[in-house]
């Protein structure tokens, strides 16, 4: 057995069952292995970032690590963006980077490239095979290391020759450290907080916007009279009719700091100190009140839940009902397109168990708050702030769940950045709705500008902000690649596509002029 | 005036007049700046790699930097595969690359990442303006640093306020080193080495690869009885009806063997000791014979023609006439379209002074030797084996020589990587005649399955070569970005619209099943 054939064997055994591909020469052996141990679904993808933002929307949603298969620095490269956004959800992925021969670097043959220095900034944790007798065992410490903390990025590099060399066979699995039961000091400092007769925010994030420990938090803040908030940007949010209704920190900073405003105390339950999104000339990076106390409940890496439980139950919170959604949908508008309706829309016929993956950025405003009454449904979001991640997140989100439908909100600008993972949702006959917010322009650019204090922008500023001259053709993009579109130019056809699409199988695209 | 403006100015006042764009928040006071300072052409890309491409054919064609505009860690990280590409190609560059404020950094925002870090595998200078009054010394010495040795990726990173900050205005440019010339016991050793009656093979490379230097070589190897040939890939290749017939070292490992066996002594003029692209089991990574002795006349930063030159005089070459290609071109064919008769097609109906940009991998090989004889052209190749390149690369070299033709030879399998180019070819009106070698499959691979020794392939591995299931529609792509396209599915078909669309001004996009 080859190193490259004791790696699947391991990934497998460590449960790891779908690769996120785009292969070259030097992986050539891990995927000539790939048929000869039955077990992992191997999943191409034309482009790295595809690759990269799939994995991602994978490990979202199945709570495991997806591998990917990545060609040398470059192709490494080209991965790195929705491995940022990855890294900053803290999804569990285990990337395989082929890379030259251990003795056929030293030449600097075209592709050679510090592969090393390429993955660390986007990597929590990076290795390289030395030989091929190590593969099995560095693949079980990555899987460890995706599985550690909240959930890690960890990037294996596999020169040629540890692939093809002769190997020991699979490696047992390591066992990850389990999550840290917070200690009963942090407990208690909250329950101090939410009795100091100070206005308190609970701010909470990552594993905790589950619908179990989010209806914990809800109880929390209903026993306290405090606040329930969560982060702008998310991984994952279980939501909808029957379940919490929770509030994010808006992303434009004058209004976060208008909504965090009078705050004094702040228990942040696996959520971060909240920033400004960018830094603008004369206002704060911090949107908290500079008087406000933080006291750390939970970080990421710890049992969210268990710490959520042991504070309601110090507090009494089981004897109060959390603040739930009622089932309630928008009904269907007429009239003409804009943000709203389209955004009542996808409210109004968003099918039972949706996934929504949102990169919709200004255009799709309106529909986090008009779907909070639609069947509960999953809410991903653009994490790491790095554009381009919808379309790949909608195609891995709907590889992890292939039973229910997934809704794309994507923006035109960031969708044209990985574009080619229409082509997967055509070849994996995927159930993704996608629907192109077609503003033809980088909309949120022309607020930006004005935010950072660039005002009077000339011709050539507003050119960068321009998708049109020429404009962007979303339908003819979509059969480029084998995906079914159209292009909604009534409210009407919007209607009709969104429920003809959400109830027959395979990926269709919507393009929708806003 | 504030930091961005100081370093628009100093961008001009160095001569970089064009600046591949694709901006965000942190770059909107470069941006603003462009309008309020003439004499910066503003492309917009809509993905990094096409800028980075793009600045790339830029750089060779117009022997002098393009400015790019970056956003932050992972739009730099989009530009990764071509900035290595262009660093494989000593394309001189200077990136500009937005950050957050620098009082900002500290508080890990979702975009924050190590910026450097990202930036170091593909650049030879990195640096991080500290303030607003720095930015236009810093600015000066990235030009220089990118127009110092052979031709050098500079990344300068801007924090925000270093933009919108106060600045004391522009900088004067820095001198870069010039060209070294080579000392005198380089020439004699050379001298030695072509009278010592043994094999001697003159590899020639990087800049050596114009008209000029291209023609004393051949007359040195002429008067000396040497070999002459150049790289297997190449930045720019001046050839064609007139100018030298140089061959190039083979691409597949064997056959570069085969080439090269016999010679005892190397000449290298601006060439790397060559090196098999990627390492094979049981196949050496040194191209040339373990016997031959290496003899190094000049460096790629040397001055090559001066060194080429100086040899020629001693070795008494200037009696010689060089070895030159007659005017040929091949018949236009008929019949079916094979990769022959697609070859012939470009050979015989090659504009005058085009362009030609290879990224046709394995299904453009006839290309080259049918175009030998076709009138004098340029040939820019895939130098760091990174694919995606062809489509920015030709839009880059269109910006550069607005009154040439481009002929990009494009793989189906890298074209998908970076297909936003064609969008900037469409708004920029670029006069690119694009050809899509349609087959459909990673066709390389297959082979290298084999060259690995990853025998016996099955279906999961098949799969992950295999570009159907569904088709590229190329035609509906290249319109879904406002590109005019057809597909030829005849060889009269392939012919008038080759020929009708070198005479008309704008791009067209050419799908060709082969």
């Amino acid at each position: 057995m080859n190193g490259a054939e004791s790696l699947v064997r391991t990934l497998i055994a460590g449960g790891i069952d779908t690769c996120f591909a785009n292969p070259g020469t030097s992986e050539m052996h891990f995927v000539a292995a790939l048929d000869r141990v039955a077990g992992m679904r191997c999943i191409l993808g034309l482009f790295e970032g595809v690759v990269s933002g799939a994995a991602d929307g994978y490990g979202r949603m199945a709570d495991k690590p997806a591998a990917t298969l990545l060609h040398l620095g470059p192709g490494l490269g080209n991965a790195l963006a929705n491995l940022h956004n990855a890294r900053k959800a803290c999804t569990p992925m285990v990337n395989i980077v082929g890379d030259h021969a251990t003795h056929h670097r030293q030449y600097d043959a075209p592709l050679t490239a510090d592969v090393e220095g390429v993955a660390r900034p986007m990597s929590d944790w990076v290795k390289t095979s030395m030989s091929a007798r190590d593969v099995a065992r560095d693949g079980a410490e990555a899987i460890a290391a995706a599985l550690a903390g909240p959930g890690q990025v960890a990037t294996l590099i596999l020169p040629a020759d540890t692939a093809w060399g002769e190997a020991n066979g699979p490696a047992p699995s390591v066992v990850p450290p389990s999550r840290r039961k917070v200690p009963d000091e942090a407990i208690t400092e909250a329950v101090a907080a939410l009795r100091s007769g100070e206005r308190t925010l609970i701010l909470i994030g990552g594993r905790a916007l589950r619908a179990k420990p989010i209806e914990i938090a809800s109880r929390i803040a209903k026993a306290t009279n405090a606040g329930l908030l969560a982060p702008t940007s998310n991984a994952r949010i279980e939501r909808g009719a029957g379940r919490v209704i929770l509030d994010r920190i808006f992303y434009p900073l004058d209004q976060a700091l208008e909504q965090l405003r009078g705050y004094k105390r702040v228990i942040l339950v696996g959520a971060a100190n909240p920033v400004a999104f960018f830094a603008y000339p004369g206002k704060p990076s911090l949107v908290l009140p500079p008087d406000c106390k933080i006291h750390v409940l939970a970080e990421p890496q710890d049992d969210l839940g268990d710490a959520l439980e042991r504070l309601a139950a110090e507090v009494g919170a089981d004897a109060h009902k959390p603040l739930t959604q009622n089932a309630l949908r928008p009904t269907l508008p007429k009239g003409a397109l804009t943000a709203e309706t389209i955004a009542a829309v996808v409210g109004a016929l968003l099918p039972e168990n949706a996934i929504v993956v949102d990169e919709s950025i200004n255009a799709g405003g309106w529909v986090y708050p008009l779907t909070a009454g639609s069947p509960a449904h999953d809410w991903l979001q653009l994490t790491g702030g790095s554009i381009g991640i919808g379309l790949p997140l909608a195609t891995g989100a709907a590889v992890a769940c292939p039973d229910r439908r997934v809704v794309a909100l994507q923006a035109d600008g960031s969708g044209m950045y990985t574009l080619q993972a229409l082509w997967t949702q055509a070849r994996e006959k995927l159930n993704v709705t996608n629907i192109i917010f077609s503003n033809r322009a980088y909309a949120s650019l022309e607020t930006e500008l004005r935010n950072v204090g660039a005002l009077n922008p000339g011709r050539i500023a507003l050119d960068m902000l321009d998708l049109s001259r020429p404009d962007l053709d979303w339908v003819k993009l979509a059969e480029g690649m084998g995906v079914e579109a159209a292009r909604a130019d009534t409210i009407e056809k919007l209607i009709d596509l969104f429920q003809t699409s959400t109830r027959r199988p395979g990926p269709f695209l919507i393009e929708v002029p806003c």
